[in-house]
């Protein structure tokens, strides 16, 4: 996360999506280096030099998606209670069209392998602590201006929020065709409502919709 | 969930004891109807003649550990706050020795097919509808007698907390170098205090140790 700010390189953005579109289209069982060099517009050569093979490349795709969420939801969002909102919106989006639902399901197999490898487990790990912290830190913020309730426990309040949304990720993954994602979103939303000030609650509303 | 006060079938129960064992030693890309049988104290044919093949043996098996999810929260524990609690010790155990853990990283990976094979997405389908209607029954009780906070949204309530069950189930299993149950144990108790009423919230310790 720490050179969010930073200009993203432009050769390593067409090699992130590259590898997105075959992963959208070869799915994670199916990738290959092949795969994302046919998506590559520049030479395969250049792949090579950044990225020592399919691994690499997956690791790579990993911290980039982080780096895209921290972008959407820190720098994208101002309110802390519109930060966390957003959270929501990115890893729990109200549609998922095909091609997005492909990478998050080829995501989800690169989760079950973190089980089986510790390279990708490593990387899992500095995911979920990542997302955490930057939860975690919005929480805290929320609370020094006022706007969430003070006796919350950031690190604690973070902990539940990553985990049910991960948790409901997973879900709308692997149980879609009965998954209501707007019962899930309603949900997370009345939760996200109970961490503001008490008598603030009138105002937890307008908050949740300042964004749209 | 229906027949869980009906008594246990013995052979039936011998075979998703052998299940359980095969899960734990092969995992589940090693698991297969043979390391099943060899599990298994009584003769081969009585495992073929209840079931056909390895996927039926393994959707049985997550029908049963519904079953003894719904036994070990519903009927051994009594209030609803125990309940919630109970649930929480079942499928987050504080200490996670290897036979379990192996059995939880099959079932994860069972969970990884969900998304490319029907009928285990259909069976998870029901493992998630089953276990957040149990949760949204416990709620419903515990607001009629006065325990829980009647402005709750029992089945909102229940797809929260099923999320952050399996999302913390998900993460210790492919983090857990670094994962801490502890943390997430603790957080998802303060959440469960939450819900009790609001001049209850001093019994609410009480309750959560009341089983223990």
């Amino acid at each position: 996360m720490t050179d969010a700010d930073a200009e993203v390189d432009p050769l390593k953005e067409e090699i992130m999506l590259a590898t997105y579109r075959a992963l959208a289209s070869e799915g994670y069982g199916g990738l290959t280096v092949q795969a994302i060099a046919d998506e590559f517009p520049k030479s395969k050569s250049l792949l090579y030099y950044h990225y020592d093979g399919k691994e690499d490349l997956l690791t790579g795709f990993l911290d980039y998606a982080l780096d895209q969420l921290h972008r959407e939801i820190e720098l994208e969002a101002t309110t802390p209670a519109a930060q966390l909102r957003a959270l929501v919106d990115v890893l729990l989006p109200a549609e998922l069209p095909a091609e997005r639902r492909h990478v998050q399901t080829a995501l989800f197999d690169l989760r079950g392998e973190a089980q089986h490898d510790d390279r990708f487990r490593e990387q899992y790990a500095k995911v979920d602590r990542t997302v955490k912290g930057t939860v975690a830190g919005i929480i805290r913020r929320g609370i020094e201006d006022g706007t969430f309730d003070p006796d919350l426990d950031p690190e604690l309040e973070a902990e539940l929020l990553v985990s049910a949304v991960f948790g409901a990720r997973m879900r709308r993954l692997t149980t879609y065709e009965e998954f209501s994602i707007e019962e899930t979103r309603r949900a997370l939303d009345v939760h996200l409502d109970r961490l503001f000030m008490a008598d603030d609650a009138g105002n937890a509303d307008e908050t949740s919709n300042a964004e749209e």
